[in-house]
């Protein structure tokens, strides 16, 4: 089965806006085993929609057109997915009364082109809007190729990410599945790891990777986040979601077993949830004390909701002076393993906190104290012990930040880990 | 003039990359007058990329390949140019030379398949690579449409993003504005707003927009930008550099009699770079105080180069009792401009500052104190001044927090430029 993707709208092409759908489309097209060979993106123009359109459905069995569902007189899907199915657009009354009452209940008189979204192509079904005003369309055509009848479908939806990804989960994939014969559900799990390259984690899990190459299902992929970690995800088929997890589920066991300690979440796990929710386990409170960072481990930290429960605050000694006046920082040299052991001793007592982890380091562009861009000097007191490391992270300043951020936090995960055995 | 945009690449479709080459191509060429009216993205497939590039060829006078340049069996866009030039690739001596060369001083052995990069298609010109090891191509094409014998120009160029741009400014506009009689250059500049929503800056500049819209050149758009700002755009075009500055420079001087204030930098000016430079013009030394941003708005400052010459430190006074201890806080409410100027005066004396910039407020999802999340109390101390405010922010999480960081320095901002008056 193959389904090709049309994005339709102007400012595509003029790059005001990326085209992250088709994109969106292809991953998930992929992951339900249905090939997406050709996307394309058009302007809001009707002859050059109908040809794209026609052009698509010579080769793909399916063809999904994202955008130009609203309301103006840009707004030429309809119209193009009609002259293609060689049909009139007639009125959908109950969709029509659905976006007039919408408007009333806004207090609001509806200016009348809103009336377009309620047009639909005589044999057209709809897919009901949740969120937006634009209904989606589900089109079947007829076409010749070769010579031959051909049956085809078009599917349109609404340019709007969250709207278009809410009807190719909720309409667009069961209609797939039940015209290409084969039915699947899709279940996804992301294993969160720091602290092996992507090419380590590669070698370490070569085996399995080879076993999953062989099997075609579950998929692995790696991606490279940032600060965020390096996600290992899982994808799994199924006729249904059990079925799917049943793939799923061995391999993740065998992957958390290579990987162990690396892996310090899953799905929307982040370390700082991971950290605040072993601190929560432990009733310990936790400050920071942060030189190179500036601020952002705790603005990390307190991006998660309820992060007041752990957290009470840092010192920011950016200054030496600071470091020296607000923390005692008594050591000749601030870039230093003894410099962030006494802003963690500092900070414990001037915050009234039972954990503290302080960062000192170099960003850069300049180097400090003969300490190259990209050294990091990190230090974890807790009730019964602490630790010191330094690091060698990326030289460029803002990577080294957030580089910084997560590998403090990872050592402090890894310590509160080692100090349970 | 049309120049459309072939990205090549399986990785495109199964959505492991987002295609954004051909978004900023589209931006650029829009900007020099040339339209891209079709953005086709196709698979590492020979049958299917010459066929797209035929099919694109018809219409489109210049056609951009993205990608499929490299070393491997997959890169398929040279023998795809060769197929619709109809003519053979031959070694281009001097590429493989230089191929050679770069593994030699890297002290490797060159695999063979290095050499595909040094084939060129016959009556092609070569564009040199700076970077990578893929020269781009710049390829005459005479197709027949309806009859008529039409000449193209097909450029190839590597899907890396830097290599792709350096080449298009480099090689692919000059060629361009040459084959279409237009010489071009464009220049841009950004003004860099706060305090004014996008409708607000609309009504403002209509009168401006108007006269914009009826000559052409320059252009304007705004950019939403979030704690970066709201940029208006002007994207001129002139035979040369001052030509088309000189159509700028009117439009720019009567957007800032208009904006005022409200434009707080130029081009890569950032609300921090420009705070952090006025208070290094008054030699004054700045400390922050947080609560609801737990160090984001010290994060954003130390992120800018050289902020150690003003920025001396915070104190993150996430909890209450944080509060009470080391600001001296004691206003009962601490979210209340009360306790924002509390927090502010504790930090000077802390930090030993001249300046001290402090926020406390609600970022959700519960309310605090009665107060709805999105609320922000914001206080600004400094030599011989001060000033609080309550803002109400967007009430989601982290969209509050990040308008809190501009907001505040924004308001620090302006009172530094009220008390110059």
């Amino acid at each position: 089965m193959r389904c090709d993707v049309l994005a339709v709208g102007t400012e595509l092409l003029l790059g005001q806006i990326v085209d992250t759908n088709s994109s969106w489309l292809g991953e998930q097209l992929a992951a339900h085993g249905i090939d997406s060979l050709t996307q394309v993106k058009v302007g809001d123009n009707i002859g050059r929609i109908t040809g794209h359109l026609r052009a698509l459905l010579e080769h793909a069995d399916a063809v999904i057109m994202c955008g130009g569902l609203g309301p103006t007189h840009d707004d030429l899907t309809r119209e193009a997915i009609a002259a293609v199915m060689g049909v009139e657009l007639e009125l959908d009354e109950v969709i029509g009364e659905r976006i007039r009452e919408m408007f009333e209940s806004r207090g609001r008189q509806m200016p009348d082109n809103n009336l377009r979204q309620a047009m639909v192509p005589q044999g057209a079904t709809v897919i009901e809007q949740t969120r937006g005003t634009a209904p989606g369309l589900i089109c079947p055509v007829s076409v010749t190729v070769d010579g031959e009848r051909r049956e085809r479908v078009v599917y349109a939806v609404p340019g709007v990410p969250h709207e278009m990804r809410d009807m190719f989960d909720r309409a667009i994939t069961p209609d797939l599945h039940r015209r290409s014969g084969q039915e699947a559900v899709i279940v996804s799990r992301v294993l969160r790891t720091w602290g092996e390259s992507e090419s380590g984690l590669d070698e370490r899990l070569r085996p399995i990777i080879a076993e999953l190459d062989e099997r075609g299902n579950p998929t692995l992929a790696f991606l490279a986040s940032g600060w965020e970690g390096l996600k290992v995800r899982l994808t799994a088929r199924g006729v249904d979601e059990s079925a799917a997890r049943a793939e799923l589920a061995p391999f993740e066991d065998r992957i958390l077993a290579e990987l162990g300690t690396n892996v310090f979440g899953f799905d929307d796990d982040t370390m700082e949830s991971v950290v605040l929710g072993m601190l929560a386990e432990r009733s310990w409170t936790l400050g920071c004390a942060e030189s190179v960072t500036g601020g952002l481990i705790g603005a990390r930290l307190t991006a998660v909701p309820g992060a007041s429960k752990v957290f009470a605050g840092s010192v920011v000694s950016y200054a030496t002076s600071v470091k020296r006046s607000m923390l005692g920082v008594e050591y000749d040299l601030v870039v230093s393993e003894e410099a962030a052991l006494e802003m963690a001793e500092g900070a414990r007592v001037a915050l009234d906190v039972d954990v503290v982890l302080a960062v000192t380091g170099v960003a850069g562009p300049d180097t400090q104290e003969g300490r190259p861009p990209g050294t990091l000097c990190v230090a974890a007191v807790w009730p019964g012990g602490s630790v010191a490391r330094t690091l060698r992270l990326p030289g460029q300043r803002e990577p080294m930040r957030q580089m910084s951020v997560i590998s403090a936090l990872d050592l402090l995960r890894r310590s509160l880990l080692a100090s349970d055995d």
